[in-house]
């Protein structure tokens, strides 16, 4: 059976982007794990996307696949994408290169040659291109879409625009407690239908032609999708797009942790 | 600083070999470790090659990075490519497309689909290409040469070829025995260094022009040397290919371990 693959950086601007990229004097190492490198995109650098979605920053299982949201909340935005048509017209980036370690500072966010070099990424994936949406996850991505739309090559792209709530906030906010959890996941879903009606009627082309069905209050079958083989990188066995919880950060001690990424194959898997 | 990467299958046939390959139909999962996935190669596929190596099956290292021989025994391959003035004009592929797991059975070794499947990438990177020089890593990669010598294609094809013991033959042969280690060493060293005056003779296209500087007795300065970075994909760290030894298989049982794989960064790099 055929295994689609994403072929990665074969063409102009991308391959000059991800060879030459900010580094430790853009982003303080005492702010993002520079130590596992950057991690630029996922989705179709062709020009046929017709959805752009601005994520925050890469966790540990996309630090092993090289692509972007293809862990729990690349899950939740392919189903919100699928809702929308779109099964592989869509293009993800990063606010961030590099993954967030604790915070960052405004300083660091608002730094010219951090913005500078994702404006070349949202220049290349907008101007003269075929996007019909964009999608911010989260407050740092909203404003990294705010920052590009007051570019002046911005002025000539009309595209429909949704401030999202992250897909995990629901997670990251509540801390364990499953009340706050339910609360934050319906407080997100009716936020996300509220995207998706705006968002719906600009969207004129699409992958799958499918009427629009919101959210429930909590997340429902199928609302979870599964990333497509075709977004990974060439050889990736089928588990590591399928499931999840397979990369995790382990150790005694947050220098241990931050040092260590445990790769385990799921149950079921090695004979 | 630019950081120049390998930018993988991006053209046919290797488009096609990527995305259509042999599994567990094939690759018995009691012989290999199907469930990392399969690891293609490393180095040009742009047909500026000049030296073809055949090395033996993908260990955890090559998991990580998705290219073959960017462990221990692709520093010493390295070291000695760069004996014989090539730096950059090579291309590697293995016997196996999986990491072996145990060892290989004879009709698997055999098995028609696998050597077909082989030869269509030897074939690929030989036929009408320049190639000048070939070397195998140890028996099973001897053995897959002689198979592709034997097709009506390979007949077309005029190398100089030589039958290499494999870079970790002495450590995998000496099970921890010092006294063992150090007389594999030195044999490998001889074996090593009968190849290179084979082939240098017939290497008329170099990358940097170098007088032959055979090796001595054992490893010497020099002899080991870092993957470039430039067979890597786009993004990924530097210790990766400065360093070895930061991925293991780590776990309390055999099924454990083959189900685990631990990345470390190593130390100095994470403030």
């Amino acid at each position: 059976m055929p295994h689609p693959f994403d072929p990665g950086y074969v063409t102009e601007p991308f391959l000059t982007l991800c060879a030459d990229y900010p580094e430790a004097n853009v982003y303080p190492p005492e702010q993002f794990r520079l130590e596992w490198g950057p991690i630029f995109h996922c989705g179709r650098l062709d020009g046929s996307a017709r959805v752009l979605v601005i994520g925050q920053d890469p966790a540990q299982h996309e630090t092993v696949v090289r692509r972007i949201l293809v862990g729990e909340a690349g899950r939740r935005v392919q189903g919100l994408l699928a809702k929308l048509g779109i099964t592989r017209s869509y293009v993800f980036i990063n606010t961030y290169l590099y993954s967030v370690y604790g915070s960052v500072r405004a300083k660091t966010r608002k730094a010219p040659a951090l913005i500078d070099y994702r404006n070349r990424w949202l220049h290349a994936l907008l101007v003269g291109r075929q996007v019909e949406a964009v999608l911010s996850l989260g407050k740092a991505a909203d404003e990294a879409w705010q920052r590009w739309k007051a570019t002046p090559a911005a002025q000539s792209v009309n595209v429909a625009y949704a401030a999202m709530t992250h897909p995990t906030q629901p997670e990251s906010s509540s801390k364990g407690d499953k009340t706050k959890l339910v609360a934050a996941t319906k407080k997100l879903l009716q936020n996300w239908n509220v995207a998706l009606q705006a968002l719906s009627p600009s969207l004129h082309h699409v992958d799958v032609s499918t009427p629009l069905v919101l959210y429930g209050e909590n997340w429902g079958d199928g609302d979870r999708v599964a990333i497509p083989e075709s977004d990974f990188p060439a050889g990736l066995p089928a588990w590591m797009h399928e499931q999840d919880g397979w990369a995790k950060r382990v150790g005694a001690n947050d220098l241990a942790k931050r040092r260590t990424i445990t790769i385990t194959v799921p149950k079921g898997i090695v004979p």
